[in-house]
């Protein structure tokens, strides 16, 4: 997992089309129009209205409805959507691409999509996953910041058969937004990003959950940060959880014992134990 | 629950005593200060150099290493030690107090302190448990805000021996930093503590204790949130832990049952039971 130069010169990444302008798609937007290295920066959707709001706050040139329009202009194109629908968003738009034309998203998982767009592509276009590891419990370009993935690692997810090339042109192109940019298997990312955010969004989610209403007005700041991202648009969780079942499985299995271990402690009032747990947990979390 | 004026006229508390000058007592001597509500702002502890420099920052009016000592000379003595420590030391502080004195404490339990010292304290000398919902997991004094409680709820726990006119004059003290003051029993407090903060604390403490160190750079602003708590100090945490253990258990074995359902929809693929989950934490903390 090699990193690279967070802030190198800008570059030209030509007409770069986002499909999906919400708070990752309208970031990286910003980010690419407030640091010239799109020539154009084209928003794809199916809301003309949102996509015209966008391009009046200046987030992007130019709104598409037409998908595969905005394909044929293009040199980069980045799926912002929601993770269940970059695939087929991607087996739609490449037939419309010119050749030399790299295809990436932004979706947290990645090995459901790098294997349904394996070998499937017309030649001369490219798929190479993203994930550059930023983002909000709020939903919406309204809340895009162009600095969103300023310091951020963004993870690319080559397989055997993607060009050295596409490899290097992409770490460029995130490298330009501020990003970290580091290399891993697809399965590798999937297996890292479900300890690190999908099973902790069902932790934070269950602990939302059995609040009761009238405990409400004795929740703290702990609480509350605790809970943050249980705030999060359901159905993008949904999908996200659902494209990676198993690995979430297994963090919540390895928890589950966690859990287990503090309520035997708890129970047998064995403080050494607990203090133990407490402090594993101070010196992992110290160490962020 | 009654609740009162957040920002009532100021009020003179006369002689403060703060036992435990950290960032509780240290937030809680600053706002004393700043608002002009004691006359003298006195800090006990066991260590002379922390104390002074306490006074040196303008927390502090006087440094005592005697804790008898500031008993005879205060008017009202608050208790910003660890629980476990807090019935001891009110205990030891009472029999040199004046008649009329009034003792209270900030520890985030109720029940074992407020049932110690039930009946057992001079006549004259009244012990009321207070806890203001206001913390950080920082400590010591040097992170003070004297700003800590405004806006934030206090609990007052009497029961039933003690003198009206004792909760109202600790409701306008507390009111007069800026907190909202309810009153339950001292049962019901921990009960509710137990789901808003010390459940919530072994939850993010044991997502922390599973990070292994090579996935710390796959974190994101999410994990980091969730977690946050865990960095609190391990022994105050095994203090409240071990007094409220029943209380918490109740909470730990709800919590189970919920994310025994989230792994159920996992395995069985059953994204109707997801969503449903996820929007009811949603919904829940939405409502925060």
């Amino acid at each position: 997992m090699p990193s690279s130069d967070p802030s190198p010169a800008p570059i030209d990444a030509g007409t770069v089309a986002i499909y999906g302008v919400g708070l990752i798609g309208g970031s990286l937007a910003a980010a690419l129009k407030e640091r010239g290295i799109a020539r154009r920066v084209l928003g794809v959707g199916r809301n003309r209205e949102r996509l015209d709001a966008a391009r009046a706050m200046g987030l992007i040139d130019e709104s598409f409805v037409d998908a595969d329009a905005a394909a044929r202009e293009s040199d980069l194109l980045v799926f912002c959507t929601p993770v269940d629908q970059i695939a087929a968003g991607v087996r739609r738009a490449a037939p419309h691409c010119r050749p030399g034309t790299l295809i990436t998203d932004a979706g947290s998982v990645k090995g459901p999509i790098c294997h349904e767009l394996e070998g499937v592509l017309p030649d001369g276009v490219t798929f190479l996953g993203s994930h550059p590891i930023a983002g909000s419990e709020k939903a919406g370009f309204e809340h895009s910041k162009s600095d969103l993935y300023q310091g951020k690692v963004c993870v690319l997810t080559p397989t055997a058969s993607t060009p050295k090339a596409a490899i290097e042109r992409l770490r460029t192109f995130w490298s330009s937004v501020g990003s970290r940019v580091l290399e891993m298997s697809p399965e590798e990312h999937d297996t890292a990003l479900a300890m690190t955010s999908h099973a902790p969004h069902v932790i934070a989610s269950a602990l939302a959950a059995i609040l009761p209403e009238n405990f409400r007005q004795f929740t703290g700041t702990g609480f509350r940060d605790t809970t943050r991202i249980a705030a999060g648009d359901a159905d993008l969780w949904v999908a996200i959880l659902g494209q990676n079942a198993s690995a979430v499985l297994d963090v919540l299995n390895e928890y589950d014992r966690t859990l287990a271990e503090f309520r035997t402690a708890l129970k047998m009032d064995d403080r050494a134990t607990l203090r133990r747990l407490l402090e594993l947990g101070k010196i992992h979390r110290d160490a962020l």
